[in-house]
């Protein structure tokens, strides 16, 4: 039996970093006051339906006739359209601050790293439509970055806005998100590709040119003063003021890891402002999250004007980038493993693993009546770090023999508890802050 | 747009819950020294057939053709399945222990309180065959019912082979599974209704003393007793050969709250020996998790002898089930809301939320521009617990004025944050442990 192309298994010392991470960035996205929302892994193939753009809509949505009802469903393609689906039935106070975490999928060819279950940690702001808003989303991204031991990272930050007006007003441009689809490609095929996809519909001088303006990228403050002075027509200077406002709220040290850059659009129809992509420096990988303002997207479902901002971590380009930069250990978490020397000695070890697991300590025993030198084998394998040896003498003397890091102690059973606590004291620590 | 028929979504502070609930299971998961595995929601339709017997076959399991490549999918229907099919194609140090917490579908007619996704926890121990590794999930049982709160609970405990050996041996009985699945009605249908569905095949004779005999409950050695003295097949034998020596290792308080009954036979077609179910008193909800062993289900995967014993937990079950028992609190976590009095006031106000929330302290903000008014209407909505005030005297003095729990608290900016710690201490210690 295999494993459906396109998907795979995450065990072990891999899915409890997985685990760790999505702690550490539970925490922080509570520490903004961002509220859970789980959504079903289904939704209705209409809700899907004209959100996404051409590509999704044609290929990349799971989407199936159900064999009972013959209704058609789809398997949810991000957070964002079930968050408006959800807000659109509900009733909260504005703003409405929530966040998920879980799997989307997309019926992508089967290829190294692309997977077509894969997990996204998403907050999103609906309800407000200032610039504060989106800055507390850059802020917070800043902090998760921190929060998981990175340094080395960008956040690269535009409005689509700015471009749109140039095409506009200078290029008389009208359907701008089929040039942002091209420009969106620029990582995958490079500049000759989207000089190439550009051309089939625009001037070559025309293409030149705006290969040339949207290269503008650097510090927020010195690009947007460029941009204010070249480019004056109404849509830009709205997504130029709407970057200025935001930057006054962009925590100082986060401004520091936020660079602008014109070539960032973003792939998805539905944002209208400001948009923004998390990059971790010397690693090949593309972004590892990125959001914007959408607008416009909750109005299909509300029928009214509710304003809203977002962002998302890709979990898995988020661990195999911290993994790749040093950051994320995969190695085993320590635990304790009880080595019964005889069968007699199986029921104290049985009481031991008791006291210690009651005392937080994660712990196994024996559980396959093996031999002592055959559960010292299977604790080795599975990373063990503190072997108790329990024995005849054990038993009688009411003691425990301790083995850590190539030293034996031995002490009366009362002490080894609290010895062993003290020994794991830094491993449960990390795990449980 | 909608929600599908039979799905929902969980928000708020009911989503704080579940996470409260699901942190907590993993814990004691994690102490047990269970590792965790992350399956994909799709699985292959041939790898799910013929696992779950009829009903699921014809009716539960969620499957479809996909449009493109014509392949029949299915969604997960419990964790066992995919436990299995991942354990086949990897390769571990026995006994192999792992949880897994997801989502589960099942194509169930839609009804209140009958979710066609829903969520369960897994623990399962892979290649062992012995009571220990059986008791060792009783443990873990009643640890996690223990950490979740709960006191007034029971886990029934019984092994198929005791009701299996009796069946053939004295009424000649060759399909037990049938008896199993009429029986495991019990809670729906009542004992007439499982009368009814006995004497469909068997001579009502027989129907009135199987249902005389599975009425055997109560304290585990005094069952087993009678059990023994009574019924003296070889099948029989075993499983009360099993259940014995589990209880050998069945902590001793754990023990106070199992008890045996031969009703308990569980529904899924792939159990063994020992099978047990989770029970809350005084709440009229059935079941909240439930296991037991499958010695031969990986053998269909694998080709080889690998006995297995797991157990699940309902999450929607169980949260509903402590919140109806007064255990599970659903109101909002407390958090900090900052106010500004004044437009001016606004960045003094952002850099305080980053401080607090540099402390660990949940902070909300005003992201709406509002008055101070309606800032404190939405933090009141929202169940704001402490409320910071900034206006031109606080920012004028760097001070802040704190009101929590009716009283008001004004101090230099440095010592409240410290001040708010000390306040929402009590909160933190809870949601950290």
């Amino acid at each position: 039996m295999r494993l459906p192309s396109g998907f795979r298994d995450i065990s072990s010392n891999m899915a409890i970093l997985y685990e760790t991470v999505l702690d550490k960035i539970k925490k922080v996205f509570r520490l903004y006051g961002f509220e859970p929302l789980y959504t079903p892994h289904l939704e209705l193939w209409e809700t899907l339906r004209g959100k996404y753009g051409d590509e999704a809509e044609k290929l990349l949505i799971w989407r199936f006739e159900d064999v009972w009802s013959k209704e058609w469903y789809a398997l949810r393609y991000d957070h964002t359209v079930p968050l408006a689906r959800h807000f659109s039935s509900a009733s909260y106070a504005l703003p409405f601050k929530r966040y998920t975490i879980g799997s989307v999928f997309r019926h992508e060819r089967p290829q190294r790293g692309r997977f077509r279950e894969f997990m996204q940690a998403d907050a999103d702001i609906v309800g407000s439509p200032y610039p504060e808003a989106d800055a507390e989303l850059i802020n917070l991204v800043y902090d998760t970055m921190c929060v998981l031991g990175f340094s080395e990272f960008k956040i690269l930050l535009s409005d689509r806005r700015i471009l749109t007006g140039i095409l506009r007003s200078k290029f008389g441009i009208k359907d701008e998100l089929a040039v942002f689809r091209a420009i969106d490609k620029l990582d995958k095929i490079g500049r000759d590709g989207v000089r190439k996809e550009l051309e089939r519909y625009l001037p070559s001088s025309y293409v030149e040119e705006i290969l040339e303006i949207i290269s503008i990228s650097g510090s927020l403050d010195e690009c947007l003063k460029k941009l204010e002075s070249e480019f004056s027509n109404s849509l830009s200077s709205l997504g130029i003021e709407h970057l200025k406002e935001m930057s006054r709220y962009i925590l100082e040290r986060a401004g520091r890891n936020v660079e602008f850059s014109l070539e960032l659009v973003r792939g998805l129809d539905y944002y209208t402002g400001p948009v923004w992509e998390v990059i971790v420096e010397g690693i090949a990988i593309g972004s590892v999250g990125g959001g914007g303002r959408y607008d416009e997207l909750l109005r299909i479902y509300t029928k009214m004007d509710v304003p809203a901002t977002g962002t998302s971590f890709g979990i898995d380009r988020l661990i195999e980038s911290g993994i790749q930069a040093g950051i994320f250990n995969i190695a085993s978490p320590p635990k304790v493993f009880i080595i019964s020397m005889l069968p007699d000695a199986y029921s104290y070890a049985w009481s031991i693993a008791y006291e210690l697991r009651a005392s937080g300590i994660p712990t196994e025993l024996d559980l396959m009546r093996r031999k002592h030198s055959k559960q010292r084998e299977y604790a080795k394998k599975k990373g063990g770090a503190v072997f108790v040896f329990v024995g005849k003498k054990e038993i009688e003397n009411k003691t425990l023999a301790i083995f850590y890091e190539g030293e034996r102690h031995e002490m009366p059973k009362n002490d080894a508890v609290k010895f062993i606590c003290r020994l794991l004291k830094d491993y449960l620590t990390t795990h449980q802050s």
